[in-house]
């Protein structure tokens, strides 16, 4: 395994991961200089792996793209993502089935880049994510709307910040696991998501898991790993 | 105003306050023993005026039944009620024309407790409460059932605990005040109640204003007044 | 229902909400940039209908005043106004009739732009608003001189940060709801509000209800609906 | 649908909760005199559908034992479990196939209760649980001992105490969901579980979703939800 | 000073204290048993040395008295004083002249037992405590009426719970210091007390100063030390 | 009274309070504009009476000297102080006798900003302050080489960050009150002082109360009033 | 390894923990039955082990103690004790030689057992302590009178409740490290023990580490493993 | 002593630390401005002693460089470092031999500058410090491959963000103490660092004491205290 893992001057970085788990390395944009970010995209560039950056700035993204490199910036929710190539045909185990579907709602606007950050994650790892963005609570006319196509999915990921109710009602609806993001959004007595994160956890739904305020990566991994529907010793 | 106000060994009554206000004097029960309580009831049954006890248990109820005043214990809302006798004709004042229904909603079983403390209160000032219990959002067929009904009142008054949801899905269907009670029904991460007091404060619904955890008495007084719908200034 | 709501790229707009509930739409002011606004704006005034947007910069205003576009930027309240036009004759539901009027009360002059913000949104939804500012507890003259003015209000609104006494002092004094609103005004042991919030959700006065930190549009709104005074069902 | 729902006086039961989710009805046991409970278990036993009561001390136990009523009562989980008649043969949803396993892991003996009401719940639901108990992180060799056969499982719950540092050691090890259930077992600044909730919402594993403090049973009806692995839509 | 200390097994007794500090020993009373409390007095007594022993019970208060002991029990504020003799004339330091008043003033009745620990801890150490009882902020023609006499004391000690209004709105009626004292008074969001301590601490009056919660007896002292009224290095 | 209160446009400004209180008014700095300021002080001036903004910038200091009136800067402690002129002979309530002398410690050299704040006040008020400045716990023999002074003074202000230790370990040496300040200085688990300000208001010393966070000017406020060792209404 | 670890039926016992790591295993008391306690001492005396357990009852010691088991009650430190037998000679590793000295310090008599929980574990593995209780700073002279002596241990551990200002001091004093042990003695805004905790992280002093509140236990570990004063790889 | 304590203007400076303790004094970087800082390391310089400065900007640093006094800036833990000179011959105390070795270890590589001011603390005051760094436990297989070296250290710091479960892990592979530090690093329910603090605080291995958030400082010199494996009094 020495030769699975190389240390660039600034970060430790996995290139076995995808052999390992099936799925790609991640990295937490915040924190690397533009210049450093474009080292590890082209790192795995070079061993034709791909790579995930999160909370990837706009002139961090520009960096990377000006390199030349292979990657695609999904603005909205803040990604940077390389997809690698497709592994040799007969390896099972390069592309993990996340064959299930995964309805990500957000309660508002503002809720979206976490729910992108989380789409763009479980797309990234292979799966379908299906977008019903402002349907909050308050006007629960928008979610009932849709509410017939989110039973559909294999998992729900509901993101809302504010009293965070909507995987409450959401959980009512389904027969799925709702993993609930609570967000920073809202002002006064949020107290930075927490809020959102005590009702989350205090839902009366039993089919609710919550995950860190802001979360979007991390529920994106939760549901895509749901979302696969098959027994994980099978594939590897 | 000397006369108006008497002190018992245990407490300051208010003899004046319906006058002075409309409303009856309340006191709160606990910490007083069965016989003080008795006292007090007795005090305002001289003068035959209404007074209402909060938090009785049914030691207390019993102990100033048994003295043969004309008193009504609302068990199910910890309540003792004393209505008072009518005051003479022609005297405006002495009922405040609480006209408009208030619709008293909970999200579960377990918040019905408070939420009569709320009705009973509401009742003795004079108003009607409509109670529309159990109708939490994990299960939101409950309340799409009753929400005709609900529209009709005045004012709403939603008691939830766990998350407190029940008020942001409530006031987007009403166009009327939503006086939310958060209740510390629950366990875990509710933290006896903060976690349904942060998420009625944080409401994405535009006309939800809180009060106190388990506050019934206080959602019923602010209810009432809300529902009476007339000028204050023409009845006193 | 499906003309009445229009998808800008960046907001989803509720042009039937006036229809609806009889207010007009309001939007919230961050994170839209100048153009954002002035587009939302726009739309609104392409159907003649009214919309209030809150926590507007001076230079969002500029923008959408340079646009050409008939609103007022109420700039102590951070709000921009579009009055929209009057409905026509007969349609009742147009405007809905405050007749009352909200007394909107401050502690200090540092938590005026939330009264301000208040007192606005009355005015844009058709109620009267009634301004007392500064007669913070601690130097209760100020108050005493113009509580009997207060007590003619059908609603009391109680906006004060620090200790948030004043809703308390102000509730013993009249017989009208009082919505306090706590504000983030102070420093050190005030945790942004959180000492406000509390004093006030534990006010001994029993017609207190609390609304979120520095939530002047929500008081506003609350308020605006008490103030109405008529039976809800009669409007619409 | 109005058959399906009876309030014996002090709940309201959902008798049609199997037939409309696949899942049986589940009670809170506290709260409920012994007398209740039975009364409960009785109502579903003349309908001959399974149904669950959670918490329950050994006294309610006892109670409805002596009811004879075909019951089990789990006192490791604090579980009274009536497991229903099997549905009529071709009536696919009445038993959903929870294929999967799940594997339920403890840090210490104290949090057996936990892990049991969890264990039991999936069991309720038709779910095959494997346990894996004290094997808490401050002496690895246990876990290591047992992570082979963990890693066989099609979602993992980890339940633990103190700092909560269990799942994040876990779900490094494993490709599957890790559903954390945070207890209040500890003393000090643990806080009554506020120490190993906050650990374990900002694990640094990817694959952690969180539960409420002592939530088992929430823990089992996400993992169940989890573990049965066909699409939804293909059971109902 | 060898003498001057004697451990009793249970606890360390400073009979120097008086002759040190002109303030007589003092002595916790919870997790004392009956039999300790009254070996403590008789320790005292036998030097003819004045103690004082706070949140004494009545068990406790009794077998003291019961000891023969030549003390007082102030059951009001859970204190038992034994006075001591008066010192050898000519002994100036052995009884500090604290020739002021100290007004103790309580927002209701409930606050009275840590208000009379005040008041009676201020007597031990030869002060004068003026009462004034129930008089909170909500009904505010109570202080109103007690104002002008609250105004001739030498320092105010202020005894409220729930919101902790009352220390603001004296202080700014008088010209000395203010001593809030917040109490656990309340239910709900008071959290035990911590409302009330926020709302003093961040009082808008510059005259307030605050002690733990419930701490009547530290309010006592600090009240006492102030209203002396003589240069402390005169007296010693 | 109808003159003896002016409104600048941004602020009230009370010209009786020296005569009503004998001290001098006081206005807070921030969110004044230079001008602004400028504007406060000119008005006092024109009335030959003295005023003290506290939490002064250099640019607003700099503004009010440059307009030519006769004001002090107190830099170290943000304070703009304008002395006033002394009242006419005879007019006994123009300048409070603080006869007394306050000494002012700080645990540390970051302390002393609010220590100065402290002390200005105080001496804007005519008393006298003896700083003891960088005497934390940590290295007690700073503090035991100065305490004999220390102990000279009639009332201490013990002004400490981080743990705030100093005022219980001052309280124990000294028979006069001890006014704590907790201050924001520390890092990590400070929580911007609240570990200075539970530890001061936790004191085992029983003559400490306690003020607001960085409170300097409120300590001075308070330590002043104790200082002066008169009785108020000879005074007045 | 297979041999060296036995379940009874309640609880995983650790045989091996003193061969492996040279110090006897521990059990936590709370929550077995007095049986219990038995059975598992009896294991340990079959295999002449030592066991040391925590926080035990007298109820449960006395049974230990009426099965015949050589144990020692340590009723201060609430500790049961089974020294084992001695290691047969030449076996180095089986006692660790902890030659140093721990001074364990109280603030107050109510930290006692707490401070004695420490001692007891330390001379359990070995070491000795030398206790020097009721030395808390407000007093400052108790702790000056042993601190020469306290300088001349390898290693201090600090008890202390309320503001935990100990450590602080004691800090300053000594060159060796200082284990902080916060207890929850203290009322009101001591949370508990969380003002003393966040006193003790914040210490001034740059020697001072900090154990959970109330652990004794675990500050007699790391206290006892500093003291030991040889390089642990010559050990084992 | 008179000379061994300089004041320059801006600070206390103790050059006597090193001759009293053994270690060299040490200054807080933030709040000093680049010129002061020279300042001190000059006042240092003159004296031959040895002087840390922590928390030092590349800009403090420069500064001191440029002024060409012989420090060395170790930029990764921000601290700025004159080592002195060393003590004539036979003066045992002036370099206490710190003949252990201290292993530091982070969770990830944001922690590292934390773990570097730790490690360059230790260094100054002449002891061993071994990095191990991003060995966190979500991928625990970094840990075990170095664990053996780890187990080689007398004492081990662990710093680690998030839910700071790396103490609790390493703690139960070593006999010796772990000084845990945890990090502010994280996002969302982290808080600042306080969920790996309560995490620390409870970790379930007995071995661990912890220090202030991100305080490498503190930990450094713990860790060096406990690494110098010799009886304090035999080096002074």
């Amino acid at each position: 395994m020495a030769t699975s893992r190389a240390n660039v001057p600034f970060a430790r970085l996995d290139f076995a991961r995808k052999a390992r788990t099936g799925f790609g390395e991640t990295v937490f944009g915040p924190g690397k200089t533009p210049e450093q970010l474009a080292s590890i995209f082209a790192a795995f560039a070079e061993k034709r792996l791909p790579v995930l950056a999160t909370r990837v700035t706009p002139e961090q993204a520009e960096a990377v793209l000006a390199a030349g490199l292979k990657v695609k910036y999904h603005s909205a929710g803040r990604l940077l993502i390389a997809a690698g190539e497709k592994p040799r045909a007969g390896k099972k185990r390069f592309r993990p089935m996340l064959k299930g579907t995964v309805a990500v709602l957000t309660g508002g606007t503002a809720d979206i880049p976490v729910a992108e950050e989380c789409a763009g994650t479980i797309e990234f790892f292979g799966g379908r994510a299906a977008r019903y963005f402002d349907v909050g609570v308050a006007g629960l006319h928008r979610l009932l709307g849709v509410i017939d196509k989110v039973r559909q999915a294999d998992v729900v990921v509901a993101v809302a910040g504010m009293e965070g109710a909507l995987p409450s009602v959401v959980g009512g609806y389904v027969s799925v696991p709702v993993i609930a993001v609570p967000t920073s959004v809202g002002y006064g007595a949020n107290f930075g998501g927490l809020s959102a994160l005590l009702g989350m956890l205090n839902s009366c739904a039993s089919n609710v898991a919550v995950v860190n305020i802001d979360a979007g990566f991390k529920a994106g991994c939760v549901a895509g790993l749901i979302a696969r529907r098959t027994k994980p010793a099978e594939e590897f």
